[in-house]
């Protein structure tokens, strides 16, 4: 018999996959000895088996949770459904990596009239157990039953209008027992049926509502999100409740053992006296900072320092925990490793190595690659930021620089995105339902919240910039407008810009700067540095780029598109001119110009790389790219052709395609037109020479794209060859080159082995290998992608991340071969995913030599391919 | 050392590779003791070399040449240069497979000033042997140096007009050695220096010549027509001259051992007294039938008929000679198996088995599957063709039947079928130069020319109809203009009819109806499939397709595309209103009528199939390609939806796609909108339904297109299966049907495993699979593919012949992990390569168990399955 339900004795932190983290981490803390409630868990195994069992909860699950409840009732000596002594539970969703938030939970589980009226004589306590009773009814309304909330908080406001107060503090106990009742009633309206009242119904009703959260629509994005699979599925947390409400000698908050913003080696976190745990995440009042509690509750203080740094030590990793105090007595509720800034996250690694708590190696593995991001990415510059008004100060809850409109609804900054705004989500707090507007946004500013609220710790996440708890400002949500506590009105659709490192909200666009490294950091990388075989060279065409690149570490430069040269202002004029030439020599001239301005270019790209290498890929897009698309440009160019406008819209037409992504384009435009690739051959071997006078000693790594038949590599090596020979004799001088190919169809891949022996290296294109080998557009399949990803048939976009299954095949074919006819063949990728680390750790793994990336990914590639080589030894 | 010169004695049939097809048949023929000239041959190893060395025929080439003519020197008693008793030579090129007319040929070698003075005086012969210096001359200026032909017509011209003669034949001796002088004066002028004297100069020149016209343009395109490799060069064949223009003793003819165009077993041929071989060839005059030299010659016409009949039981095979006749004595020059219509080939193969000459095997190894083409292809509907009126008649050179507007130049009719239209090639005569052009047209007619010349030759190769010797035409080619000989006047762009079967010419449009097929076609075919285990099924989406298929022999329905009955007319609307509804209720609607009318659709076939299995395939293309085209339809469809015809413009812009191709269609349509897959099932399942009341058992066979990943295939396989679940219960009846997917992007090749245990069958689509493993568009290749093929990068279309090196290797990998999966698999193909030889064979080969090609493709399919199992043998 498969074994569905442990109690916390009988797991441990290793269990995560079958017990949820959340559960592991439960257990784990019961074994340690540290003061949890009493529980069990409910595995994920149940939980598909349900999903396989056409969402039904399956008879030996509840037998064996009847069996772990009996159990839990003789450890905890209260009985479920007892009216003086009676269990009360929390159930609580746990999936294998945390997911805050994203599914549902129950509290006060077990309560119905007879226990309710029972606990309140007996105790004497009205006010609490009716409290809870009518939160249980709320919760189990909308958890189990799927109604809206909403009507339960009409019925509250009611009740608050008819007594003439404000604050929920101020109910009585006698209205806890009316609002109870009046719930009951709403109850009943919806459900046509009287509130559940036996205890056990409501736990199986609870533990099948958490199983149907796992597949909730915030959830699946959220997985879609953060690359979780959807057949992980979630545990089941059934714990005994304990009660931060029931006076001043209560209370409930949560920390990080360390500061999850900046990475000090400091508590810190927040509490509210006499609050449910619920009220410090949901954001509703603002907590106060854990420092705080020592002085109120010293003993407490010490006690639950002494559980952080009993945790840290055990899980060898800064952990973010949950707590209570009932009544005097502290309970840990939940331990997990804590979500961290970059920065943050970087800092505790450097450190804990320091601190002799882990090696190099554990710290490479504790940071994630995509994370770094952060680091990376612009923030103000200094000068226009001190010119900028600060028109209010909020919780610096997640850093980075961020500016852009401002929309007031998750769906309003979704469709802003779409119109290509760079959009900043303002709320007064955010819930989950806002995920996706979250996600869109390049900022979120809420107006409530601590530095735990979901806004601040979503943001973290995902690595947006966020603001919280900004109580200055206030939200005007019919009219669409923000306000500022001296007056000032800002609109839908106005420019803010937020510094998510300072709570600094500015009231207008912002510049922003490069940002700085740390020493950190530095250390950081070398360890990375120390640790990876897999290169990490750029993509970059531009002498602005290829710095960047280079201070990011980029050991060169795995992709140069010699096309983006000729998009520029002044150039773009003779591109069009060498397209639509009347006649060879017009065609030579456009040329000649194209020559000079190309050779200058390589010129300064190659005095910035100082000899290292660089991979030079030749014309690459379809013509019709370069052609001029307004009035304006088309009558210029009739102009300067001395040929009618209209001639020139014919030209234009006859170099349409219907399918310009497998259409004339690539190494087929140098097959039509080898002047093209003799032009650029030229430029770049002048280059070489030209810059070899000022004691640089470049090898240019000359790249044919879209090869599918070694014939057309053939043809247009012997052109690059007998091109360079000739600029070598006209210059008296011999200059080094390899030549290579990209393999960015299928066909390349698939006769690597015909190919190889023609070059001196590969690098695979894997955007375009993607897009044929499924057989789709990266430009159209955005229309289809959602319903791929809505009806669960794609979990993740494969432009994003290596389809390592089919184009991962395709490459690992052509590595293969390739080298089987080529032992001393070179092998790198320029797509995309040479920046994305689940492809790297691919790429890594089938024997690549590099990955090229944008700059910015660089840092992000170094470590992930540090990573995947401490992952294999 | 490699011996690259062999003398005919040393060679034989079998070393054609190595001698080219002449050369080994001189051989042979030699070695059979019939009265060939002597000779020698050059091999076609010594061409590559010649290539291979920058074309420059190396050294030990040339001695071998010289000591292979010493010896023919000293076997004919002749001397090479010798004035009294000069060896002259013929010159030829010979590829291992008959190019007729491509490649050069030079005569009467061996002459100079000496020679021909010396001969003259010593025989007495003065117009003969400067008949044949001045000829030589004329061909070594046109082959050897490239000198314009019409600058020698020009002199001859100019000295008939002088003289106030018509023809050549008037022409005296003195006049021949007046053409020589100015035929070498002219050399002079063009080649700056003397006509060579040298007759070794000479004959290292013709070599050189020869095989350098291997790779002249009309050679090339020939290959690339007819698929022989460009590396296989040509042998050169150096020969005695004989001559058939030495008075009336003399004479030269081709024939064939039977009858070409019909295949009657009766010699079939033409000769000309007192002429060279080339003038028969070429057309010039009009020869007369083989026939009447029994009269003249009976002796000869005996000795010809023996060797005929020893040549063809030799080769197993009809022959195609040449022979002349020099003073009496005949020889045979040439011999190669003959060159014939669909129709020929299919009664000679039938009638040598009946002879006993050959088994069934060798008969159907004998046709050449492709040309089957011509016999399946309409022929004038009868009744039209009484009401029609002849304008002239000709000779019955090629059959068929071809209507289409005139053009007097190839250049001409290759614009013409570019801009779509259909082009008949009017010309006084053909020659190589036209090559193109007669194969862009659907017919050729000639003014001049007999059933054996270069047009008649070239038309039959091609399958294309031709009328030659139409000599009561007349053509202005200024004014492009053919005149009747009653003086109507048909203009460029007019059209014409031509009858191939019976010569005759009709001036204007003729209606065409289906072929009818022979008894002996029959017998063939029964012979055919009784051999081949590939099955044939046939591409079909009508009942009149449908009945053809089945006409032709298919099998089945491998390809029944459903959005081919949403094209036509009444029905185009509703699939525009479904794909624009405003709602779902109008969305219901539309796809209600549409179900309506496909569920009759299918009943109709599933009628005609009888029983026979039929491959359904789900809506494939993008829906743009449904939507309105024309102002008219947008407003109708605006009109019939209550929108404004913006909001039509609207929708059908948000539809369209950058590359379609690779955009939302196949089975990414289906996911999108299930509600279509699931009309399409219901309409295949109630039809089927309904005629089994009629007592037809349809096993359906329900194809999903352009699956990528498995769980699309899951996802509507599930709504299939739902859909025909819920239809059987609601008819309370069951049907069988199987599901299966077309196999049309790599990636389902690559993960064919995975596919393959969700479906009963696999259909590969090599269309696309060939545009994305190339990654190029067939819309759009033809820009490029062009300069493909004249920069020899490409040799063959691979949308036309299967790419077996590379989208082969993805088929075979695709048959390979999908059997593996799944024991029970069916493999089959659909693409257009289904009905090509050379694919089929490959397609056998791999395993896959049948193919699927257009109606009129079937019986090529047949024979080319037969024709692979046999070769397996």
């Amino acid at each position: 018999m498969v074994k569905y339900v442990y109690s916390f004795k009988e797991g441990n932190k290793d269990m995560r996959e079958l017990l949820g983290g959340k559960g592991a981490n439960l257990a784990e803390m019961t074994n340690l000895g540290l003061p949890v409630p009493n529980g069990f868990i409910i595995t994920t195994e149940a939980c598909n088996k349900y999903y396989e069992n056409n969402q039904e909860i399956s008879k030996d699950v509840i037998d064996q949770v009847f069996i772990k409840l009996s159990e839990l009732e003789k450890e905890t000596g209260k009985k479920l459904g007892d009216p003086i002594n009676p269990l009360l539970l929390s159930v609580r969703s746990g999936a294998r990596v945390s997911m805050p938030g994203m599914m549902d939970t129950i509290l006060n589980l077990g309560l119905n009239d007879e226990v309710a009226e029972g606990y309140a004589k007996h105790h004497n306590d009205y006010r609490f157990i009716y409290d809870s009773y009518r939160r249980f009814i709320q919760m189990y309304a909308d958890v189990v039953k799927g109604y809206p909330s909403s009507r339960f908080e009409d019925i509250i406001n009611e009740l608050k209008k008819e007594k003439g107060i404000n604050d929920d503090q101020e109910l009585s106990a006698q209205d806890m027992v009316t609002l109870t009742n009046r719930f009951k009633e709403a109850y009943v309206e919806m459900a046509k049926e009287e509130f559940p009242q036996d205890p056990k119904e409501q736990l199986i009703g609870a533990i099948t509502a958490v199983f149907r959260s796992w597949n909730n629509e915030r959830a699946i994005i959220y997985r879609k999100m953060h690359d979780i699979p959807h057949d992980w599925g979630t545990a089941v947390n059934v714990q005994e409740m304990v009660y931060g409400n029931r006076g001043d000698d209560c209370g409930t908050g949560v920390a990080f053992t360390r500061n999850p913003v900046t990475g000090e080696n400091k508590l810190f976190g927040e509490y509210l006296i006499n609050a449910q745990g619920e009220d410090v995440v949901a954001g509703i009042r603002t907590p106060k900072p854990i420092e705080t509690l020592k002085e109120i509750m010293p003993d407490i203080y010490n006690e639950f320092q002494s559980y952080c740094k009993i945790l840290e030590n055990h899980y060898k990793d800064m952990q973010d925990l949950e707590f209570t105090i009932e009544n005097g007595k502290l309970y840990i509720l939940q331990t997990r490793n804590g979500k961290r800034t970059a920065k943050a996250a970087i800092k505790i690694a450097v450190d804990m190595v320091k601190e002799g708590l882990i090696t190099k190696e554990d710290a490479i593995l504790k940071v994630e690659p995509n994370q770094l991001d952060q680091l990376l990415h612009p923030n103000f510059d200094e000068e226009s930021l001190n010119k900028a008004s600060v028109i209010a100060t909020g919780l610096a809850a997640s850093p980075g620089a961020a500016t852009g409109k401002i929309y007031f609804t998750a769906e309003d900054v979704s469709k802003a995105k779409e119109r290509g705004e760079t959009a900043i989500l303002v709320r007064e707090d955010t819930s989950p339902e806002d995920i996706k507007g979250m996600k869109d946004a390049v900022g979120i500013l809420t107006i409530r919240g601590g530095i735990t609220s979901h806004a601040a710790v979503v943001a973290r996440g995902m690595g947006r910039c966020c603001i919280t708890g900004c109580e200055t400002l206030s939200i005007d949500l019919n009219n669409k407008t923000l306000t500022t506590k001296d007056g000032k009105v800002f609109k839908e659709g106005d420019y803010l810009s937020l510094d998510g490192t300072t709570g600094n909200v500015y009231g207008e666009m912002v510049k922003t700067k490069e940002p700085e490294i740390s020493g950190d950091f530095e250390e950081f990388m070398s360890w990375v540095d120390s640790i990876r075989t897999l290169g990490v060279k750029a993509n970059a065409d531009t002498v602005r780029d290829t710095k960047q690149a280079l201070k990011f570490g980029a050991e060169g430069i795995g992709l140069c598109r010699t096309e983006h040269m000729f998009f520029e202002k002044n150039r773009i004029f003779y591109v069009r001119k060498m397209i639509l030439a009347n006649n060879d020599e017009e065609r030579k001239d456009a040329l000649n110009t194209l020559l000079t301005i190309q050779r200058e270019d390589f010129e300064s790209i190659f005095k910035v790389m100082n000899d290292k290498p660089i991979t030079i890929r030749y014309l690459d897009p379809p013509l019709h790219e370069f052609l001029p698309k307004t009035e304006k440009e088309v009558q210029e160019l009739a102009k300067s052709l001395q040929i009618s406008r209209a001639e020139v819209i014919n030209r234009i037409e006859n170099l349409k395609e219907i399918n310009p992504m497998m259409g004339h384009r690539g190494c087929r435009l140098a097959i039509t037109y080898p002047e093209i690739i003799i032009m650029q051959t030229k430029a770049i071997i002048e280059a070489v020479i030209n810059v070899a006078w000022l004691g640089f000693t470049v090898v240019p790594e000359l790249m044919i794209p879209l090869v599918s038949d070694v014939h057309e590599l053939k043809y247009l090596k012997e052109i690059i060859i007998d091109t360079a020979n000739n600029v070598m004799k006209e210059h008296g001088v011999k200059v080094k080159y390899k030549i290579g190919t990209m393999i960015e169809t299928p066909r390349a891949s698939l006769l690597a082995d015909e190919i190889s022996p023609e070059v001196d290296f590969f690098s695979f294109g894997t955007n375009d290998l993607t897009q044929m080998t499924y057989g789709f557009s990266r430009d159209d399949a955005g229309k289809f992608l959602t319903d791929y990803y809505e009806k669960g048939i794609f979990e993740k976009d494969p432009f994003e991340r290596l389809d390592c299954d089919g184009v991962g095949k395709l490459v690992e074919m052509a590595v293969i071969r390739g080298k089987s006819a080529n032992k001393s063949l070179e092998l790198g990728i320029c797509g995309e995913h040479g920046g994305e680390p689940s492809s790297i750790e691919f790429f890594h793994k089938v024997g690549l030599d590099y990955v090229s990336c944008s700059p910015y990914r660089i840092p992000i590639a170094r470590l992930a391919a540090a990573q995947v080589k401490l992952k294999e030894i």
